[in-house]
This record gives structure tokens, C-alpha cells and sequence, in this order.
């Protein structure tokens, strides 16, 4: 077995509810395989800013750079969101962990369980057989540039940047994974309009060079926007800026039936961070509704990337897939037309998944 | 009867092939309601670069400022898309026009025709019903911030920038629509990260409180983007900025079952703009194969919103409606599922709308 230290950072809203659930899984996976799994808990968001003044307190990104591996819930509240005006914000927190601990890669695989292919508002025939990795770029773009306000705070501007080391090393990680599926990678961008994007693309095609086993596509956003409702099944990697990518992303939820399934990783330079893409949700937070599958997910990638336990990570999508076949469903995925769906909370659902990896 | 003098810009691409129709049932307006259009050509983009180096002469801008309303085409070329270090290009042209002319808001109608439902790829009863009008802001935004490029060409940057009075007038123009329809106003940034989209959400927030009758919801883009294609008929009007309306608009062609079908107006200081959504689509130019019913549509919101000739505007939807009714379609809104379609080209599909105008 391994010994790995996991920081498990449940964050806002859902994230308190979810995320109990992917570190129970690894439990359950370290006793059934042998491996050695410590696990501490870190603040950051809002709960971080009513307890300590800040996002992110250092004690968190101690913890987080000691740690082997992240595993995080959601950010944000409410009260940010309606005033526009306070100053320290949750969001900030996830920024700055990202930034801190090199998370330049976001991978955010689309991937329909067959059993969910009712659950989307889009076609079965149009999803069937749909599988997209994302790429998102993390760790720059309009959310890292500069930010202004001007002094009769009548103007506001952000500054969208690139610099081509940051295009180089995420087209390289995506094209390596490109490799390995079909062989095809689509560079989203908006290169006939912005300048950071000329510099992305012009990047991207000299990179592709290098992988001339690798069939490149270059796409503006606004097509890709269309193109994924329209047609999901033409893209294996896709590779994005940041802004984009969190865009494409969240639309591509609906290929996989329910925001509420998705996974994500970020990797980068050292620690790598796993986090289901749905955010706080604080219109559901504490009634105990939220989908537990894409912590649990999450877990299931950071056991796959963070580790190299592919059995082990394997295994937990199977049990997904189990609880699935089973009938169990939360809210989000639930199909009013199907019989034999047994709709459940947050908590009875993580536990159909562990009884189905036992 | 009205005299009016339209500047036809038919552009690059399939621009040339559409705008032709679009034209062609002006001009039947005119003959069967007695009102005198005179039609001027103008020059823009990619043809406009060959034929004189400048994207947008200025014999065309001038042309644009003496004319009541302008019909545009598209605009775009893949020389230009495959090398981003090209200076001059054509869509410099487009955001020129836009700027010179004022023309800060983009109307963008997202509405299915019923004979339509079963085109798209999205279920029919999600789209059933959905009916859209988005506000995109036009003139602002990272299109039109400073772009700088490092002098070793390793940086590249945009500047997303918006100023307090480009923000209300576009948002009193969305609360005026929103009080003519379903009342209902959902205004979309990313204030939890960007500081430009809190100074929009400040701004919409104040505006707000002089339409009590409207009711305002704020969303983030990335969610924005996923509850377009889960949830088309939650939205009435959508507020937005350059950018992420440039993307979400794109995204809710799917729910009118096609790019082909989508008509806007840009409207502002002066002389209202009206073209077809879709851009110059290389891939099937020249081919005749192009849906002409965007523009067509494009030439009935000019009736509408520039001339104020709501019967005649109708007149035009009811027309392509009768169109589809017969069965006739181009391409892109085939089903193939469907006995009783006839399939044609851009041209056969025009001259029906034009029988059935008269
Ligand atoms: C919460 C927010 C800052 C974040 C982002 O925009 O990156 C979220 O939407 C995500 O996609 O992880
Ligand atoms: C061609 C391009 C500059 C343009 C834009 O991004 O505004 C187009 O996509 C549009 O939506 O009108």
C-alpha cells in the first residue's frame, strides 16, 4: 500500500454536504486496498472569512502544500454575490490556492454514464458515445491580470493576459493526453478578435508540430459555445483559456446529464487539487439534496492522477456506475418519466456508493 | 408610403450569398406596400482588404452614416483565421462600423418556429416555448480595450473595460424591452471574479430600481451557459456584455434549432444595423447552399425597429413561417427523420419566401 496525506477542504455551501462523501470513499478504498490515507481539513471561502478575516488563511496553504493531494468542495456565498462592493470576497481564496500552488492545468472530463442518457435536456442520439477532456488553463488569463477601479469608481477593467510559457506548457499537457485518446484536439480561442488569443493560437500551432500524430483544430469560441450543444460528439481534447474554459465547461454539464456529476483536477507544479465543478449552490446548500457523485468523482481522479492507482480509481467509477444501474438517483438526475428510480438525499446516495464499492 | 434609403453590405463569404435575399424581400415590401427603398452597396472585410487594403473604406462608412439602416452579411476569412500574426483583418472592419456608428446595443431574438422543433438537438419539450430577447452590449468591453503585444511578441494582452454609461443605457434599453414582454430581466457577468462585471452588476442593481415592475436576477456566465441549454424558458430578456453575449447567443442558436435561423439588430446613436448571427462560413461558401432565412429575418427586424413598419415586418415572419409549413428547408434545418422535407439550396429557398410574400 501507499501512505499519501490528503488535505480535504470542504469549503461553502454544498461543499460541506458533498465532499464528507469523496473522503469517505477514500476511506473505504485504503481499508479495501491496503493503502495509508491521512486526512486533515483546511478552511477557506466564506467560512474562512467569518472565522479568520481571509479567503484563505495561511494555516490552509501550509496544510495544502504539505499535503499529497486536495481534495476541495465549493466557494461562494450569497451575500458576495448581491454586493458588488465588499472588498474580500470567497472566490479569492480559490484564486490564490490555485496560483500558490502552481494549478495551471484544470482537467475536466465530459463523460456520459449510459444510464444517465435521459437525464440531459439534449437528445440521446445527439449525446450517445459523447467523451470530451477539457483543458483549462488556470492560472492566468482576465482572472489573474490586473484589475482597476477608477477613483470615481465609474470605470472597471481587468486586464486578459497570456504569456507564451503558460500557452506552451498546458498545449503541451494537452496534446500528451490527446495522444492517448482519438488523437484529436480542438484549441478553442478568439483569435480574430483579441490579442491574447492571436499570441494562443499562434502558440498552439507551433506546439502541434510536435505532434504531428495529433489532428489540431483551431475554433472560436462563440462556434465551440454552439458546437458542443450541437454536436458534442466532435470533440476528444479540448484545449482553452481559463475564461473560456470555465464557460465551455459548465455548458458541457449538460452532456453529462447534471452538473452534479462532473469532476475536475488540477494539476500543475506540485500538489494536485480535485474539486467537482458545480459550484455552492446555496440555492440547495444545507437541505441535503446536493449530488455526492462528483466528490466522489473527484476522489476517483485524484486516486487515478494524484496517486497512480488506476485500479483503485476504476473501481470507484464502477461503483458509481453500480449505484446508477441500481436506480438511485439525487434530484438533479432524476427522470420523472422513468420507473424504478428511487430519488434520494445527499447522505443516502454516498452511502449506495459505498455499499457498491464493498 | 416611407422613403428610405438602405446601404446593403453583403461582405464576405456566405454574406454574399444570403444578403442578396434579404434585399430581394425588402424590395417586395416596398412594391406590395408602396413604399420607396433605395438600395446602395457597400464594401466590408475581407473583399473590402483585396480590393482597396482597409477592411472598412471610407466611401463605405460614409455610405453607412447617409442611409437609414444598413443590411449586412458576414464577415471573415480563413487566410486570416490560420495566421493571427496578419495586421490588417477583417473583422476590424465589423467592430469599426459598430464603434463609428454608436451602435452599443445588439438585439438578438432567440425564438423557435414551431415547424422547427424537431431540428434541433436539444429535446423539443425543453424548447417549447422558449422565447429569448438578449441585449448584448456592443461597443465596449475587451473587443475594444487596448491591445498590447510585448516587443519579444512572449505577451499578449486585452483590456476588459466598461464604463458606467455604456452600462445604463444598455441596461435601460433591456428594462424597457423586458416591460413589453414577460417582465422579466436575468443579467449575466462574473462579478465573483471580475472587477468590470461588478461595476455591471452595480449599475444593473441601481437601474433596476427604476423598473420595480421588472423582476432582476444576476447569473454568472458559466452558469449562465448551462442553463441556456438545460432551461431555455426560464429566460425572458438577458442583459449582457460584448463577450459573453458574443458566446451565449451563439450557444441559443441551438434552441431556434439553427445559426441559420437568427436574425439581430444593433441599435444606438443613429442608423440601425441588422444582420444575420451566423458569421461568413467558410466551410460551405460559395457552395449555394447557405440558409438565406437569417437574413431574410434580419430585413424584417429593419422593418420593424428602424421603420416602424410592424405590419410589414410581420408580414416577412409570416412569410418564412408559411415557408417552413410547406416543407422547405435548407441544410441545416433538414431533419432527416421527416418525410414531406424538401431540401434546396439558398436560392430555390429565397424565392419561396418571396412567393409566399406575395
Ligand atoms: C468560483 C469561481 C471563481 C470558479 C471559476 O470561475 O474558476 C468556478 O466557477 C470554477 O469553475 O471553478
Ligand atoms: C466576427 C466577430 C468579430 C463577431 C463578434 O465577435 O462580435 C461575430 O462573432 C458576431 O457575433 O457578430
Amino acid at each position: 500500500g501507499v501512505d499519501k496525506k490528503i488535505l480535504v477542504i470542504p469549503g461553502d455551501g454544498i461543499g460541506q454536504e458533498v465532499t464528507a462523501w469523496g473522503q469517505k470513499v477514500l476511506e473505504t478504498i485504503a481499508v479495501n486496498y491496503k493503502h495509508n490515507f491521512v486526512f486533515e481539513e483546511g478552511i477557506m471561502g466564506h467560512v474562512a472569512i467569518e472565522a479568520t478575516g481571509n479567503p484563505l488563511p495561511d494555516e490552509t496553504l501550509d496544510k495544502a502544500r504539505k499535503s499529497d493531494a486536495i481534495l476541495f468542495g465549493a466557494i461562494g456565498h450569497a451575500k458576495y454575490d448581491n454586493d458588488p462592493t465588499l472588498k474580500v470576497r470567497p472566490e479569492q481564496g480559490l484564486l490564490k490556492i490555485r496560483k500558490e500552488l502552481g494549478l495551471y492545468a484544470n482537467l475536466r472530463p465530459i463523460k456520459l454514464f449510459d444510464e444517465l442518457l435521459e437525464a440531459s435536456s439534449i437528445k440521446p442520439e445527439i449525446l450517445r458515445g459523447a467523451d470530451i477532456l477539457f483543458f483549462r488553463e488556470l492560472t492566468g488569463d482576465v482572472y489573474f491580470g490586473e484589475k482597476k477601479r477608477s477613483e470615481d469608481r465609474n470605470t472597471a477593467s481587468d486586464l486578459m493576459i497570456y504569456h507564451r510559457y503558460e500557452v506552451e506548457r498546458i498545449a503541451r499537457k494537452a496534446y500528451e493526453a490527446a495522444r492517448n485518446r482519438r488523437k484529436k484536439l480542438c484549441s478553442v480561442d478568439k483569435a480574430n478578435v483579441l490579442e491574447s488569443s492571436r499570441l494562443w493560437r499562434e502558440v498552439v500551432q507551433e506546439i502541434a508540430k510536435e505532434y504531428p500524430d495529433v489532428e489540431t483544430e483551431h475554433m472560436f469560441i462563440d462556434n465551440a459555445a454552439m458546437q458542443l450543444v450541437k454536436d458534442p460528439k466532435r470533440f476528444d481534447v479540448v484545449l482553452t483559456a481559463n475564461l473560456f474554459g470555465d464557460i465551455l465547461t459548465d455548458e458541457a454539464s449538460q452532456i453529462a446529464g447534471s452538473m452534479g456529476m462532473l469532476a475536475s483536477a488540477s494539476v500543475g507544479d506540485s500538489t494536485g487539487f480535485y474539486e467537482p465543478i458545480h459550484g455552492s449552490a446555496h440555492d440547495i446548500a444545507g437541505k441535503g439534496i446536493a449530488n455526492p457523485l462528483a466528490s466522489i468523482l473527484s476522489a476517483a481522479l485524484m486516486l487515478d492522477i494524484s496517486f497512480g492507482l488506476k485500479t483503485e480509481s476504476l473501481r470507484v467509477i464502477k461503483a458509481v456506475e453500480a449505484t446508477l444501474k441500481q436506480g438511485f438517483r439525487t434530484m438533479d438526475i432524476a427522470n420523472k418519466h422513468t420507473e424504478n428510480h428511487f430519488v434520494m438525499g445527499t447522505d443516502a446516495m454516498g452511502a449506495k456508493v459505498l455499499e457498491n464499492l464493498s
